[in-house]
């Protein structure tokens, strides 16, 4: 009981009355912790997100259809060495459309181990994720609106690609996985790509070139920003800069234009950000 | 410090390394949570929801500025008794035109008692929020975009409105908390909307329909559904439904072209959903 109120009280410190909302649950508590930690219920189970998939699923189409009535120039995929400052883009040519996906919680929402995560009171284990991998097909699945705008893209004659960081050994748990949640059919080395492909571990510049070098990439993707350019995840880049870079003038233009990004407070690189990264002192406030 | 591994374990249980993200966080621990609760990682501090929060910024600008172009026969809110799979709405006359905010995680991100909460590991507390709303000024800020977009409208003639449940007795204390994050004036009665203007409490319909009788309302924008219509958060409305009613075709259409939805996944409606809300059985998956 200690640890469920504990947990409680760390994850649902949140004030639900402030808008109209209800008044905070009176369930009784079981031995487990009575609710899901908020930032799942929040993705996982609110309107709010299903709203907030579905309106950039949409925004996905729409802008897709508008992009191909001309043969744009470049892709949007950054040339290699392109930083954000100066923004270089793989041409195009005559090459087929392509739009360009993260898998997991940008495709799919990968509810069967994160509840087990959450239920467990454990954090992410690779070992547990890895048999997910192979053996999560049917339990994973397609977010909101995902599998109508797929369907859109497709019949348009725009290839759908998926780059994740799943692993290359578990291409056909990957593929099954995919296919089992709607989403059609991904092919390992030609439609979907995973970390392992090359020699660059989790950065997916490497995939990206080896995809443009292919395809006329219209759009890309994903829930984090490593998702577009790796050159957001450099090692130890602060997160002040990581943040102006991402909300320069150069990336703005980008964001919804090519560059599309599902909302995942469940997890993500920020998770490194420490109490003053994410409230600056000047904010700071106690009641009397 | 069994406290601290706690919490952390709650708030914590993310799967870092599936996409792009750094290795989990091995810094030491101190007395208190090393780290913020995700959910609150996530939206105050990431370049992740910076990006969303000011692409819906400009979504909401472009939308507004295009959509006085020719004057609008109805306001986007929704007539007294309207349901959303018959919606009709207020029509514009010739009112000026309006634009209608939530305030709270809508104009303004209340970091100082956000902070405050988790670091106690506490719930929200009515009394200590009755706190914050009048004494917060300069400790809340603007979010990411809010300020540039509110100024775009203003100067396009719109009148910006914000339609909140904070209290009507603390009308001074939330109009120098707007006016302190750099978002200009608002002056209750006015152009500031609080519970307890009229008898029906929480509920905004009343207040909305007060604004609409005004003005041309072209667009709303909140966290929540109840900044659109009370009809979502009808007392014992199953969560399922709720979800079947703002994922509607009626909804679908109004998403992104009138109202306009900021994430927050910190606090919420959603708050009250059990596990197997959040996650169906069908998606249950246990590794061996």
């Amino acid at each position: 009981m200690v640890l469920t109120a504990l947990l409680l009280a760390g994850c649902a410190s949140a004030p639900a009355e402030v808008a109209t909302a209800p008044a905070p649950p009176t369930a009784p508590m079981s031995a487990e912790a009575a609710k899901p930690p908020v930032a799942l219920q929040y993705l996982y189970g609110s309107a709010e997100a299903a709203i907030a998939v579905r309106a950039t699923n949409a925004r996905i189409a729409d802008y897709a259809l508008r992009r191909i009535r001309e043969r744009p120039k470049d892709s949007v995929v950054l040339a290699p060495s392109a930083s954000m400052s100066a923004p270089l883009f793989e041409p195009c040519g005559n090459k087929p459309f392509a739009a360009v996906f993260d898998a997991d919680e940008t495709l799919i929402w990968n509810l069967g181990p994160m509840r087990y995560f959450a239920e467990q009171g454990s954090s992410y284990d690779p070992k547990i994720w890895d048999q997910w991998e192979q053996t999560g097909a049917g339990k994973a699945v397609a977010m909101p609106g995902t599998a109508d705008m797929l369907a859109r893209l497709r019949a348009a004659g725009i290839t759908v690609i998926a780059n994740t960081n799943r692993s290359a050994a578990n291409a056909k748990g990957s593929e099954d996985t995919l296919r089992a949640a709607g989403l059609g059919e991904f092919k390992h080395g030609e439609t979907l790509f995973l970390m392992g492909d090359d020699a660059t571990g989790s950065s997916k510049d490497g995939r990206r070139a080896t995809i443009a070098s292919k395809y006329c990439v219209i759009l890309m993707a994903g829930d984090q920003l490593g998702d577009f350019s790796q050159q957001f995840n450099v090692k130890d880049l602060p997160a002040a800069q990581r943040m102006a870079l991402a909300t320069s003038a150069a990336a703005n233009a980008l964001w919804d234009q090519g560059w599309f990004l599902f909302p995942n407070p469940v997890y993500g690189p920020w998770e490194k950000l420490g109490w003053d990264d994410v409230f600056p002192a000047a904010s700071n406030w106690t009641p009397e």
